[in-house]
């Protein structure tokens, strides 16, 4: 069993029987109060994971119902075609009174070694992880949430860190787990939703910016080490936005594509607004 | 009633039953005997926008199970969440004799007239279409899908078509439902998949490129006339490659946005391999 308060062991699910499982994720993964969408997303994953037999989820998509909050999670599981080298299943997550995700993914076995036959562009250009600003919560975002991904920004897109907004919608970053945990594939689902919302560089207010749904495509396993992030968003428009994310290895591979849409964020009050969104 | 043969009544459902929806799909809609994977998203979304309630998929994604057919389809669709302003539906296709496409989808209603706040790039550049290239079916590319959608290639991406693939992987086009049709927010899902393939200009063999899974994003209701696509992959690794599709309307504006994860296309044996693909 994995140590408590790892990303493996807040993302594992025990079995409750055929196509049900478990999952208990503690206080501090949140963002104002809603549990981080990623993790969600990768709690799913677990479990279709166990209900496929398969490990990695080529595609894999959810969309956000209600917000989560700390506690108990239960997910239904139904695998919708066994092929011979790709499943695809559906997941629905309950939160203690209500659903809080619908997921579909396929899942497979990435290959071991990975083959690039095209790859336009490369990794985002940044500066060493210890010349780079450490994302951490203030008084003004609380997201107990960065206490559990260690994300070193780019100084040039730190700046609304301290009041500064850049104005530029790209976001690059260093990522990692804390205490030297490894990042399987699943961990980049919880990565690619990991850093600050895009547009915190832009004129928006800096607050919980909720997914509305969530497209991953893993691509490669990671390599030990960091991980690149670049995530940036290009079109704000009658309340969404959507955010591209792209996350690069050390061996300066893709290991996973990414793209959300999310809701424009509102001010944000304490404490926190409970209505549902949208 | 619509015209037969448009995208409208190739499209319609109707209702068998409570959550239960039935469409006819004629010949002339394929790629080389395979339904195209966007008008079937377009088929699984009309059951949804009647299950819901509610127009406009926000965002949409399919999981394509095994390749459709010409012939009936039966589509099964479960409301998961009834908000205020948005609903989140899922469904599931069936073919003759199997599943061929599971959905999960977002709806609700665009705005009637858009507010973009920010806009990074605008629509691609391209000659009148009249000085493109229409893009028509081959011996060598038997898609009878090109009847039933207008394409007009910028002509420096349309080398493929004769033998001299220019090495991009890019495309950038006009298009257009023929007739004279209009296209609505459901047309914008057909449209993301019914382009050439973006690899065709690469070192690739000319076949079917089936998709895994398609995402796309409505963001704004299309204005009658023209749409502007621009599709492009940049990774091409482990057998799979990502497109990505930004479709703009003759105001400028930003109407949907994209992505699927594609299979790299085999080489084309006639008559085409029966095999359901992975």
């Amino acid at each position: 069993m994995s140590e408590p308060g790892t990303f493996a062991s807040t993302t594992a699910v025990s079995s409750l029987g055929p196509d049900r499982w478990r999952a208990a994720v503690p206080a501090g993964w949140d963002v104002m109060e809603n549990v981080n969408g990623g993790l969600l997303l990768s709690i799913a994953a677990r479990a279709l994971q166990a209900a496929t037999g398969r490990p990695d989820p080529f595609s894999i998509t959810g969309h956000f119902l209600t917000p989560g909050r700390a506690g108990s999670f239960e997910i239904a599981t139904e695998v919708l075609r066994e092929g011979r080298q790709l499943s695809t299943a559906r997941a629905l997550v309950r939160g203690a009174d209500r659903d809080v995700l619908a997921v579909l993914g396929t899942f497979g076995e990435l290959a071991r070694s990975s083959e690039v036959l095209l790859s336009v562009g490369g990794p985002p250009v940044l500066p060493a992880p210890e010349d780079c600003v450490k994302v951490a919560a203030t008084d003004s975002f609380p997201a107990s949430l960065v206490e559990h991904v260690d994300t070193r920004l780019h100084p040039e897109d730190a700046t609304f860190l301290e009041g500064r907004p850049s104005g530029s919608t790209t976001l690059r970053s260093w990522q990692r787990l804390p205490h030297g945990e490894a990042i399987d594939a699943l961990g980049l689902l919880y990565l690619v939703d990991a850093h600050p919302p895009t547009i915190f560089n832009a004129d928006f207010p800096l607050s919980w910016t909720p997914t509305l749904e969530l497209t991953v495509h893993v691509r490669a396993t990671p390599a030990p080490g960091w991980i690149r992030s670049v995530a940036s968003t290009r079109f704000v428009s009658d309340g969404f936005l959507e955010v591209d994310v792209e996350l690069w290895d050390e061996r300066d591979l893709l290991v996973a594509q990414a793209r959300q849409l999310a809701l424009v964020p509102r001010p944000w009050s304490h404490p926190p607004d409970p209505t549902p969104k949208a």
